[in-house]
């Protein structure tokens, strides 16, 4: 296990109704949000009048900026941190999934960095003042930005899709309510439990040694997000499913399964580069990319896959550790089929003329040397043959 | 599961080495702390100087305190709260293990309190100002206060211990280097084993339902725990299962387990009467009364314990509930007994005709009711019976 440092300061508060305690929770803290959110579906589901007769009871003043779309735009951003300025806001409150806290979190530091919000993503420049505070009421269990540092913008101009991360990134406040995921499309979960899977994929399957504790961790949280999603494919009004499900995406992306080993987030890369150019869902993509890149990269370190596809999928243990791997990565295909979940490009709407490799350039240009990071390193061209082995 | 709030803001740096960066951690946070500390053994280590000497590099001055002895006293306590007044000192530094670190909460939190710290453990006083900032480095990884919200002191005029747990008393700063337990005696490495394995039955064996995420976590940490302890107890100077079992100590007691079920304390509540009166080690009382207080209860829920049975001793699963949880129970024993561990009252050297009725008493006066919470309440003849049944 290698050295860390953790540091996660979020106050977390999970629980039917809790939501409704947003004014008295940021009471002290705040006297005007920034009250951020996606579109329709916050006010047709009444959660929307719920917190702004929360805040309202407590004497929190806001001005609101909506309309935040999946992969959160630049644009939309740069609005927010305009209204922040102009108004005087010092907290960004974000009521709705990943996008919108991601994009509240740009917002957030965007208002306090003197520069181009934009040249923070493209690592042009670096955050040198803290980042307002910002809360969150989770409305769709997946990205795990509600407890993560960090931050993932789209600029549309330019087609880049770009993360950011800052311990300060975290948020100071996250209310999870499970009964607001009861309203969500079947799709919408099993996307979420996709995403939350590969969160942990990227920090488990890792050539560092001596992980036994995050391994056995990471593994429980696994198997718990696979048993949920099932049961929530077959139920999904089970709010009981929903809370243990939205509770794993925190656990799966707040880091603690990822202390001390070194990490890869290449399956991320390549999929921020199909939604990006194709505005595909994230959940999706990954479901597409995700067992290609392991079919292309097992053979590196078959331990560590091998342990997974024993303890996570359930293969029995056995020598011939490639019929073990393969038969692992043939169950994980087996649940993305049984969530309805894409399993190629085509599925994905992605044309098998699209410019695999541009987009396979786009991925490792962000990387260290141009390479992706991982149990084996990946080449752009390595990259690219990956992307055209999903068609 | 039922609804919870988290809230764990500790900076929680852990590896080889770190212990000597505490002058540039606390850099910027003050420049005077109490060092606070037990006997020799951090002085013999040289841990002692090379901690003096990254304070001196740093700027940062110190006031000492030393003797901090296991079960500690509140009589040191008070000796600390008024160095800190008279010296004005407004941080507190713990260099040692649970007792030292539970020592400087109890300071940082005396100083600032008008009335008497001990009126806070017996619930005689609220605490109505934030503690002073503690920052701690682990020399014995057992008790979990590293990054608990808890301190356990002992008054010893009256033979009583008590506990007293607040959200602000979580340490600002942790630093674990797992080197520093490579000069442990074994029976420390057993103590805390078992101390770490406990802090996970009191959360773990609850009525609560819905709890499939945290029950999955639990079993993974007590795994990790009892396969590194076994690891250490043949290879003493292994310093990957150092790393891993203080890792899992910290897990194991920083509440991440606990989130959203009813928890018990009662094994604890009643080896604190034992070490109390008798001064045995905290781990040692504890591998006595566990077992007692299992065969006790286990059938207010058979599931719960057949389940920790299979999935945490390795107990084949069977439809004959009884055969697999009694199977469970002895195979604790039998690993307690591997670890050197005490298993009747007469290994630890408390005798037959103690008073086991006092002590029920105790245990039972500090808990709403007068009665030890579980799957099973238990009252104070009940509870002097699991006394009597460790004779």
């Amino acid at each position: 296990m290698n050295n860390f440092s953790y540091y996660n300061p979020t106050r977390y508060v999970f629980g039917t109704g809790e939501y409704r305690t947003i004014g008295t929770l940021l009471q002290g803290s705040t006297d005007k949000v920034l009250l951020h959110y996606g579109g329709a579906s916050a006010k047709r589901t009444g959660l929307y009048d719920a917190v702004v007769e929360s805040l309202r009871a407590a004497g929190i003043d806001f001005c609101e900026l909506g309309g935040v779309k999946p992969n959160p735009s630049l644009e939309l951003v740069r609005r927010g941190i305009e209204l922040c300025r102009e108004q005087g806001i010092r907290y960004v409150l974000a009521v709705g999934g990943g996008s919108v806290i991601d994009s509240a979190k740009a917002i957030a530091m965007g208002v306090v960095h003197e520069g181009d919000v934009w040249k923070l993503f493209t690592q042009e420049e670096k955050l040198t003042a803290a980042p307002l505070p910002v809360a969150t009421i989770l409305t769709l269990p997946a990205a795990g930005s509600e407890n993560s540092p960090n931050t993932v913008i789209t600029n549309e101009a330019t087609g880049r899709k770009l993360g950011y991360g800052h311990e300060l990134l975290r948020p100071a406040l996250s209310i999870v309510s499970p009964e607001l995921f009861l309203t969500l499309p079947a799709e919408q979960m099993a996307y979420g439990a996709c995403d939350m899977l590969c969160h942990i994929f990227e920090r488990y399957f890792t050539n560092t040694q001596g992980t036994e504790l995050t391994d056995a961790l990471s593994e429980a949280t696994m198997r718990t997000i696979m048993q949920q999603a099932s049961i929530l494919r077959r139920d999904p009004q089970n709010v009981e499913a929903w809370a243990q499900l939205a509770f794993s995406g925190t656990i799966a992306h707040n880091n603690i399964l990822g202390l001390g080993r070194v990490q890869s987030w290449t399956c991320h890369a390549l999929e921020h580069e199909l939604s990006a150019v194709y505005d595909v869902p994230h959940g999706g993509g990954l479901a597409v990319v995700v067992p290609a890149y392991f079919d292309a990269v097992w053979q590196a370190n078959p331990g560590i896959f091998a342990q997974w596809a024993v303890s996570v999928m359930g293969v029995a243990p056995s020598r011939d550790t490639e019929r073990v791997v393969k038969e692992g990565i043939a169950r994980l295909r087996a649940w993305y089929r049984e969530l309805g979940l894409p399993q190629t490009m085509a599925e994905l709407g992605i044309p098998e003329d699209a410019d695999f490799a541009a987009m396979a350039q786009g991925a490792c240009s962000v990387r260290p040397g141009g390479l992706l990071p991982g149990v084996r390193t990946l080449n752009q061209a390595e990259a690219e043959q990956i992307y055209r082995n999903c068609i």
